[in-house]
Order: C-alpha cells, then sequence, then structure tokens
C-alpha cells in the first residue's frame, strides 16, 4: 500500500480542527491530538490519527457523547472511581490519570479506575504521564472482546493492554503491549498481504487453530466465534493461560473494581463502556528516588550491552525504540498510508475541515 | 519415573522435624513448612518439599542464614524496604507480605520490597495471604538469571513470576505463573524423558532456538550462554519482548525499587541476593467490596460457562484448578517421586532425622 509521509505538526493541526468541528473545546482537543500523535510519533499507526474516522463514526452513533464530563462516583486519599459517561476515551483516561498523580504526590502512591468511557487511545499514553513527572505509572484498558480464553471459541476478553513506564536514563522504561498475542491491526496487514497469519495468533469460530486472517477477522466482525488469542497462544505448552491471566489482571484493574463493563459486554451496537485501570506509585516511598532510577538505568544499560544472539546486533530495552523512533519521527513525518487519507479526506467533508488545505502537497501527488 | 503417593500430613511433619534440625524455631518451621505444602497440595510440586534438599544445600553453603532478622531499612505509611540480610526466603516473604497487609488495612494499599533474601517458594502463598483476609494480593520475585532477553544470547533476567490473587466464589481468581515462557523443571521433565522441547521455549549458547532440553540445561548449569526463553518465545512475532517486559516490571517491584540485586548478580555461588516484591489493594477503596467481589465472580463464571473449543470441555478461571487440586490432593495424597524421596532419606541421614519413620509404608515397598 502507498504510504506517505506527513509532517507531525500538519497532522496535529489537522486533528485540532477536526475535533473542533466535532465540538470539543480547544484544551480537550488538545489532549485528544496529543494522545493520537504520541501514537503516530512512537510508530503505532494503528492507535494515531487514522483513528479520527472511527472517532468520528462513534461520535455519529453516539457511542461517543462529546459533551460528557467525568465524574467522581467513589473517593479516598489514595483512590477514585470515575464515570465516564460515555465521553471521548482520551479525556476520561487524561482526567483519571491527573487524579492519580494528584493522590499519589500527596499519599506515595494512587489507583483509579474509570468506567462507561470509551476507546482511549495508546495505553502508554498515561503511564508516560507519570514517568514524565519522575513517577511509575500504570495504565491499562479493557476492550471489545476480541480475544478467546485458552479452550475457548467465543471471544469473551479484550485485547486488554497494559502499560508501564518508569523514569531512566537515557530511555524511560516505557512497556505498553496488548495482553493478547497480537492485536486487530496485524491481521489486517497479512489479510492485505494476502499471507497466512502465524500458528497460535487466532483460532476460527470452532476454536481450532486458523492461519487465514480474512477467516478471524471477518468472524470477529459478525460475531460468529473465535477470535484472536492470549499472549502464549493457544496451549498451556506455550503459555496460553499466562496470557490469559494477564488480560484477566487488567479486566480487574479497569471494570471490575470500577463495576463497569468487563470487556465481553462492551462496544456492542451504540453502547461503549469501555474501562481503564490507572495506578501510580512515588519512587521516592522506597528510598532515594534518584538513586532507584540510576538503578534501574544501570540495569538497562547492562540489558543492552549483553551478549546478542546470533543475527542480532541490538538487545532493546523498552522505550527505547519509541524514543529513537519519535526522534526520527519528529524530522522525517510520520507514515499515513493512503486509504488512511482517503477516510480523512472523506471525514472532513463531512464535517467541514478543508482537506487539501493540510494534505495537498501528500495526497496523490 | 516411579511416583509415589504421600499423605499431606505426613509431609508435613516431615518437614517441621527437618526445619528444626536445620535450627528454626517452631514458628519459622511453620511458616516455612505452609508455603512448600501450599505447593505441593496445588501440584506445583518443584516448589513443594522436594525442595529441602536444596534449601538444606543453601543452608550449608552459607547462602541462606538461619538466623537472619528482616530489617525495615526504609518506611512510610504506605511502603517499606526490607533488608532480608540473607534469610529464608519464604520467612522474608511473609514478613514482607504481612506489613504489607497491615499497611494497606490502615491505609488502602501499600507496597513492600525486599531485597537480600533467598528463594521463597511459590509466589502465589503470599498474594493468597492477603486473598484469604478479602484483600488483593500480588507478589512476585527476581530469581537466578536463566532467562535470555529477546534477542540475547545471555541469561539476564530470572523466571520472574507475578502471582495476582483476588477473593471470589465459588473458587478465588489466583494467578501464578513465571514470566518466561516455563520453568527450568520442565524441561528437566523432558530431559528425563528424553523429547525436545517445544520450538520456542530454549535458546542454545548462541541464543538460537534450541529444542534439546539437555543443551539448554547444562548450559545453564555451567553459564555457558542461551537460557529459557520470555514468555511469547522468541521472536517479537510471538511476543517475545512482551513475555521480557512482564519480568521487567517484575523486577522493578522487586530489585529495582528496594536497590537490591537484580537477577543477573544474584545467586550466584555462597550469594543468593534474591529480591521480591509486594502490593496489597483493598478493594473497598473502590466502593463495596462485597458488589466489586460479587462482579468478578459473576465475570469468571461467565468465563466458565463460555462455549469451548472443539477437543475441550472446559474453560478453567486461575485458581480453578488449585482449589480442585488441593481437595483431591488432601485426601488422596500429593505427589513425591522416588529420587526425591532418596534424596530426602540422604538429607534424613545427614540432618539426624529418622526418614522412615515417616515414609516406611511409600519408600520402595
Amino acid at each position: 500500500m502507498a504510504v506517505v509521509k506527513v509532517q507531525a505538526d500538519v497532522l496535529d493541526r489537522f486533528c485540532m480542527d477536526v475535533f473542533d468541528r466535532f465540538g470539543f473545546s480547544e484544551s480537550d482537543s488538545r489532549i485528544i491530538t496529543d494522545v493520537l500523535l504520541l501514537a503516530d510519533l512512537y510508530g503505532i499507526e494503528s492507535h494515531g490519527a487514522q483513528r479520527l474516522v472511527r472517532y468520528h463514526k462513534g461520535i455519529a452513533s453516539g457511542r461517543i457523547k462529546v459533551d460528557a464530563k467525568p465524574e467522581i462516583i467513589h473517593e479516598t486519599p489514595v483512590s477514585a472511581v470515575i464515570d465516564g459517561h460515555a465521553g471521548m476515551g482520551q479525556l476520561m483516561g487524561h482526567y483519571g490519570m491527573s487524579l492519580c498523580i494528584e493522590k499519589a504526590k500527596k499519599s506515595g502512591m494512587a489507583m483509579v479506575s474509570v468506567r462507561n468511557s470509551n476507546h482511549y487511545g495508546i495505553a502508554g499514553y498515561y503511564a508516560k504521564m507519570a514517568s514524565d513527572q519522575g513517577l511509575i505509572g500504570i495504565s491499562c484498558t479493557n476492550s471489545e472482546a476480541i480475544v478467546t480464553p485458552t479452550f475457548g471459541k467465543k471471544a469473551m476478553i479484550g485485547t486488554n493492554p497494559l502499560a508501564f513506564a518508569m523514569p531512566a536514563k537515557p530511555y524511560p522504561f516505557f512497556f505498553d503491549a496488548a495482553t493478547s498475542i497480537v492485536t486487530r491491526g496485524k491481521f489486517e496487514i497479512y489479510r492485505k498481504a494476502e499471507e497466512p497469519v502465524p500458528e497460535g495468533w487466532g483460532v476460527d469460530e470452532n476454536g481450532k487453530v486458523c492461519t487465514d486472517p480474512g477467516r478471524v477477522l471477518d468472524n470477529i466482525n459478525a460475531r460468529a466465534g473465535g477470535g484472536i488469542l492470549p499472549l502464549g497462544g493457544a496451549y498451556e505448552l506455550t503459555g496460553s493461560h499466562k496470557g490469559y491471566g494477564n488480560a484477566m489482571i487488567v479486566e480487574i484493574l479497569s471494570s471490575i473494581l470500577s463495576l463497569g463493563l468487563t470487556s465481553n459486554h462492551t462496544n456492542i451496537g451504540t453502547l461503549g463502556g469501555t474501562c481503564h485501570g490507572f495506578a501510580v506509585i512515588d519512587p521516592a516511598i522506597f528510598g532515594d528516588p534518584d538513586a532507584i532510577i540510576q538503578h534501574l538505568s544501570d540495569y538497562l544499560e547492562e540489558l543492552r550491552e549483553s551478549p546478542k544472539a546470533d543475527g542480532h546486533d541490538k538487545i532493546y530495552t523498552h522505550g527505547q525504540k519509541e524514543v529513537e523512533g519519535l526522534a526520527r519521527r519528529k524530522k522525517e513525518g510520520v507514515d499515513v498510508d493512503m486509504k488512511t487519507l482517503d477516510e480523512m479526506k472523506d471525514m472532513s467533508e463531512y464535517v467541514g475541515a478543508d482537506f487539501m488545505s493540510y494534505f495537498a502537497d501528500v495526497y496523490r501527488k
């Protein structure tokens, strides 16, 4: 597929324009755009500006309420439960993590669960909010049930990503990963390339391991059974129950503690209901935070410098690729495929944005 | 290999006898024995009474100090760092989790990190201590570096298990798993059976995927390179970086926050240095704890009742197998293999315990 490079500031201005036209305030548009742009700059394009179109559909269908305000429905000095009232996920996520950071700064640690929200973009954005302030940040979310439990043939859990971020030098520790073996986007890439997916990625409507990406995706879309497998694949032998367990931990921190909808009940028709979980820990409650962060930095350095497997010249630590990629993409632009530009153009017409004023130099030239 | 059934109370009395002879007080022996017996009753025999012999060696070599007392070296209302002074892991773990529970009951949540400890048995024991009291318990530990980071050929991380327990009915949620794809014990089983291990379990001294369990184990023992792979196997395509990331989270919660030794520096010669991490959350800080626990119970029930993949008649939720297995093993006895009994007999002679008074009816009859 044709891919063009778009400068980040162009995408940024386009997103701000579109969210304004969706009806969001400037400060809310700023938050949502920041979350999307970070994904693009980190190379997680599936969660970047290409989501604009899906958010537009969500707003049009009523699943996402532009005017919703987060409501604290339970609170202690170390915790809160927030009802998102079907608002935009990024706004509820940003509000939840901000509150969690505020509480952790006072109490040393805190947790916040959010229910009745929507897709919040990359989990890592919120974890990074904490680590940018010298704290440990944890962020997770449940999501539409497209993952089967071990030995199941019906998708009952979401891809349920968990992110964990902590300051370190020269790269912060930044881990952000679905608890499923891959996300839906990976299946879409294989379908477009007309290639089978690796064994252990998905199961068909009978719960049998299936390497046909189209069949798995069509089944997911039709809710016909089957789905994506947990990290660890299909069998206990390869650790399927471990990925399934990790997904359950995410479910507990998001939907269970908030009494929200579990993944299997979210995102059906015009019902969103996505739930998020946040935790923040101030390293200072364990001693000298500088010494602790240095200790992590030293270990990460040892890992990067440790002997490489034959055929590899680099061992990465989590967060390194993101930092390196961000610097490169800020200079060179971010990848946007032509299909996404087409969708953005259609949407622009619908909301009255001047698409060509942003993308004339890259669109089908 | 020949396996015999031993009644749990017989193993219990034998362990108590042996730990007394090692020099532990009755209350300390009680704690250590409880941790080992729970592993046996849960069917995790590798972490049960068969560890006695290794603990004996640890004590004899000086790696484990029988008289060590845990020392709190940093403390806040929601946290503590404990120096284990090379004491028995179970005692340091029990002390750390007890302190964490006490703090969480007052503050709503708490975290404790322990450094300079030793192998503490199953991570889940300590998480269960919290869930038995209506709380959410998290327990993790680093360990001897026998796991390679993604694209590495030198073991730099431990099998680093993480356990998460929360009350639910009829089975509590109880997740306890290494962040590596399997543990060393699984390789030993394949070596004994003279069968290749599945691809994606281990790498050889060059970092190449290796299905020869003996080669991987010999390399590990000789510190000759290679090792076990993280959950997700050898490739990013199968999620290797995710298991590696989960192992890093465990490392942060245990060795980094406590300024203890990271896995790659522990358990070398007579140096132990293992670190543990504990966290406890009172569900009541999120609302009505009964409603929250019921919400989890309902979801677990939905998972168990959801459609099964072809060829399977059960979907398990985490903790179910353990509860069912415990009831069965309390009645039928726990599995002990003859080789373990041989080792126990040798050790008994060494410490002066009357082996045959415990095992005459099962030993080579």
